[in-house]
């Protein structure tokens, strides 16, 4: 494949476009290697996690480039963030298709330039190659955390407190927005869609919670979905109180206007922020680190334990009736 | 694209297929969390490399899955190899297509199982998911080496002498079978087939050469190309004598029969054998070590200056002649 279409080589690609990337990490090599040489501060452990977005599923062919580029490395970021890790940095493997032209690359590099400076999180390593299906990224995420303090999912205890960081529903919002299903404002449009295209990993707050919460995880298959993740992976279930999800406007907007779209916001995913759940007496402490790390923090709900046959995820609205939910939460297959 | 086609749900094909390929690695976390966390001896450094291979592009779709499975696996640990590093696990996102039946995944993991037991190197984490395009693999595979000691491409110094492993071009000759472009005996056939399919990543030697070679990488563009690529890290040149390079009795063969396919050894890729320079007080030390890892070494050049305007690769024949190579190496774009 030699030559093959109009742009840039593979070599040049990678030279022009993702070596300066690299910039301060001495472990990249300059991606004249086989692989990356990492280091680690003593008494630390890796977190490494990948994500592979794939066009026309993760994101919208027409979706701009920089923007892609950087969800790509963000919801990685979020992974990261909810382990309670710090950034060390990336590896990038890209499948090119044709409509991946030069000033696509170059608006894709653009974008993860800005990414890599704004969360110190510099290109190590990865593979350029080009396929018949559509734009692919796969990012590996590579952050590392003191010893024992990582956030797991399998850490909820019965009577911990559930939280989440910032609002819920945005993204899944701003895709229907972006898809013509939804109709609201424009400026509503905007924000909903920005949450959709570039969500804002919660790193500062999962740093804080590192060693202080007990389970925690990001949401990205849907809210109930991905709550539901802790309750398998920590024997438990969990009740939800809706009244005290934590919208935005918009999507307080929409929901008032319609109450079917409650179901994307309780199913759709994309959201990025950090469900987690805390025993109550840590429970100030946790607010006032997110409030320091200027991120909004709420409680929406408790652990519970299987005991009364419940298992799972329940939401209960303002009369304590529980809500049906359409749409559990995002499957690849 | 909960319930998308009549296969597994993405989670009983983490539970039932991949999580199995976990054991003993308490940092995969069961594939349950956002990430891995990944334990490093003290005075060591982490090796990381990326490869993605796309259905119809590095495999062919009709190859026996489980060889896919344990080629992804094995060029990713073939590039460890090449740093000098020891295997510690790899993270793997799918991106499933159509044509990624059940069947086939299950044929899949269990040649992913054998390797994984094979090589030490546990599944930690990943993603799964699907899209429109041929099912494509990408694996990131995490090694140690001692801090210091990783083998670059850039270390090659004028007066070292060049070597490989095992035996150059038996790949791209296998592939060449396959497209029924070469026609030779049906043992040759299966003997250059296997080659292409399941490369022996030489993780002994690239240990053993660790802190005793100066520059190393494995071969997987093509023998000139990838030589190229050293001299290219390391301002130098190679001069490459064609009748010191190891074939196998099978290539040789069809080189023999018709000398345009040295144009596949020396420029076909996919050999995954080991290129190194070494000192030449130490090539003794190099020859003896590659004995006791079992694996044919042998030197076929030299690394020169540019100073006589010769920049790169140069292959000579038994007459001194140059010769020309019309296939530098494979490039994806």
């Amino acid at each position: 494949m030699s030559g093959e279409g109009a742009g840039r080589s593979e070599f040049a690609l990678i030279a022009d476009l993702f070596a300066p990337l690299t910039k301060g990490a001495d472990g990249a090599l300059g991606l004249l290697d086989d692989a990356a040489l990492v280091e680690i501060p003593s008494g630390h452990q890796i977190v490494a996690a990948a994500d592979t977005l794939v066009g026309g599923v993760h994101f919208r062919l027409d979706d701009p480039p920089d923007l892609v580029a950087r969800k790509a490395l963000r919801v990685n970021l979020s992974d990261l963030a909810a382990m309670g890790a710090t950034p060390l940095g990336f590896l990038q493997t890209l499948v090119l298709s044709d409509a991946a032209t030069d000033s696509y690359l170059e608006q894709y590099a653009a974008g993860l330039a800005q990414d890599v400076k704004e969360f110190r999180m510099p290109l190590l390593g990865g593979d350029t190659t080009s396929g018949p299906g559509p734009f692919t990224v796969t990012i590996t995420a590579l952050g590392t955390v003191k010893k024992g303090e990582a956030l797991l999912r399998s850490r909820a205890r019965v009577g911990d407190i559930l939280c989440v960081t910032g609002t819920i529903g945005d993204a899944a919002l701003g895709l229907a927005c972006l898809n013509g299903d939804l109709n609201v404002s424009r400026e509503q449009t905007e924000f909903l869609t920005s949450r959709y295209h570039l969500p804002q990993p919660r790193l500062a707050v999962g740093c804080a919670l590192a060693g202080l919460a007990n389970a925690c995880m990001d949401v990205s298959d849907g809210l109930v979905a991905d709550i539901g993740h802790i309750c398998a992976a920590s024997g438990v279930s969990a009740v939800i109180e809706q009244e005290e999800i934590p919208l935005s406007l918009s999507a307080k907007a929409a929901a008032d206007d319609d109450g079917k779209w409650w179901q994307s916001i309780l199913g759709g995913g994309d959201d990025y922020e950090l469900a987690f759940t805390v025993g109550s007496e840590h429970l100030d402490q946790a607010l006032s680190l997110a409030r320091k790390a200027d991120v909004p923090v709420k409680a929406i709900g408790r652990i519970a334990d299987q005991t009364d046959g419940r298992v799972g995820v329940v939401v209960i609205d303002s009369s304590g009736a529980e809500l049906q939910i359409s749409v559990p939460g995002y499957q690849h297959r």
